[in-house]
């Protein structure tokens, strides 16, 4: 576990103990809109950093060089807001992947956002990735030391992770 | 038609021909990333504004007391990217009801993202409302008046409207 | 005069007379924070996207490689704000070159920002830009192809312009 | 000295020494911008989040009504840019009142931002603050109790603070 995460009030670590990148963030007065909640679209800022993160990790503990050419790339969110945050309050960003959403060539992240405030989960979202090679300009298949990352990494928690790659048949 | 509606040019004019509510809009050059695209959240602010646009539209047209306590609240956005956006580009944002969406409780926007640079739909995003009144603070029915007021505004364009408000077993 | 300019109200474009560029923008109403005005950070967004705009046209006239490797790099932004900008509105940006800042490394843009809603003038912005060489990593002098298109675009307008480019002591 | 400020790294604790509020906050990937550098509003919503965090210390501080109608508004910011911020990065803002610039109905705040990837001030920023009372829609006076709060608060550190508020001839 990193320090952050160890480090995190006991109901918000509970909350997210299935989550092998945690990334905890204070909310900015300026986050707010005018109806004096945290604007929508923030949410979708905190967890970008929060798999930005999650995949570094993964990319710094293997040495493949195809994880500089398949990059993934975003084609779904969806975004379902629980509770609004207000300003000040410290959100903990939990970021894992789906294991039943893994096909060759792409796969859902889970996130889950939580107020230290509150110590609830205030937003929850999932985000369809897409392998994209950027040296054919199309659609590609992930490399097997990034699957061999991904799956290395969720089951440093005990997240129920079991990896089973199905055929894609929309490659 | 607006204005701006009758002002798009022929192609975004046809791919956004059964949105009532239209609204076009410069993309800034900070909207982009670090990627060099537009980032993923701004297309959720354009059609923030559009829906803000859209019932502004509906309230202004109707003699109702109850749209100044009952308000929408966003509780889902399912947001599909298509194409990325770079500037410069100008983007016209589409925004309708799905008429199939309505319970006396809830609806859902659909919102079109057309580039006028590229001619084609960059982003498509579902917005799932719930109606909150900000009196009870609890959820609640939207006025007849509200529903006759999308139904009309809708109808000032062939989006093959019928509305069927059915039952909301969730209430 | 381009199309924008031409097109604005007869007292904003009285107010930005002396502006070579002219960028016309919707208020997105995520622009707003906490306080039900436009974000004090948002004028500065506008005004970046309307200096990208100046100098992008500067160098579609002009055909100097120096400007590709030469980039402006702002060092400073003096914000005064005049009048809190709420959703809906347009605002318009005028953006030009203060010649009495001009150095061979250095000058200043000066933006104004117009309501539409109010005929006023609500920001004005003062941008210190260094020209600095992409190659060598350093500070360095405009070329001189880019001092002639500052010239020629700031004398399309009536804006007392009249360049003297003075010795910089501090290079 | 609270806690954010006890645990700063030596470096940064030393650079913000006469800084009574410090505020530390990561930096999220998506406030870079298309240079691949945080974008230079983004310095400005940092500041923004660190000022209210002082006012809120001083109120909470001071059994003082006047403070929930005279508000400080923001009439000018000055933003030096320094040196350019990359994501992943943790920022430490310091915020502090200039003693000099105190008048009755007005006061200055200097904010230092430091990187703690790279122990250096990235970004300065002086705010002028001028007392506007909300109950006459007019610039006002700043109450005793709240200068004597700026004071309290000011001391707390080695900041060579002296508080003289000398006639404001402005008013």
């Amino acid at each position: 576990m990193d320090s952050k995460q160890t480090s995190l009030p006991p109901k918000v670590a509970s909350l997210l103990k299935s989550f092998p990148t945690v990334l905890t963030l204070d909310v900015l007065w300026g986050d707010m809109d005018a109806n004096q909640h945290v604007n929508n679209t923030k949410y979708l800022s905190y967890t970008e950093t929060a798999r930005v993160q999650y995949l570094e990790t993964i990319r710094s503990q293997r040495d493949d060089p195809a994880m500089a050419t398949i990059i993934p790339m975003v084609k779904e969110n969806v975004i379902k807001y629980k509770f609004p945050v207000t300003y000040p309050d410290t959100v903990s960003v939990g970021v894992r992947v789906d294991p039943k959403s893994i096909k060759p060539d792409r796969f859902d992240f889970i996130c889950l956002i939580v107020s230290q405030k509150h110590n609830i989960v205030v937003c929850d979202v999932r985000t369809h990735i897409v392998a994209f090679d950027l040296s054919t300009n199309r659609k590609a298949n992930m490399s097997d030391e990034f699957l061999k990352g991904l799956e290395q990494w969720e089951r440093r928690v005990d997240s129920g992770w079991e990896l089973v790659v199905e055929e894609n048949a929309q490659l």
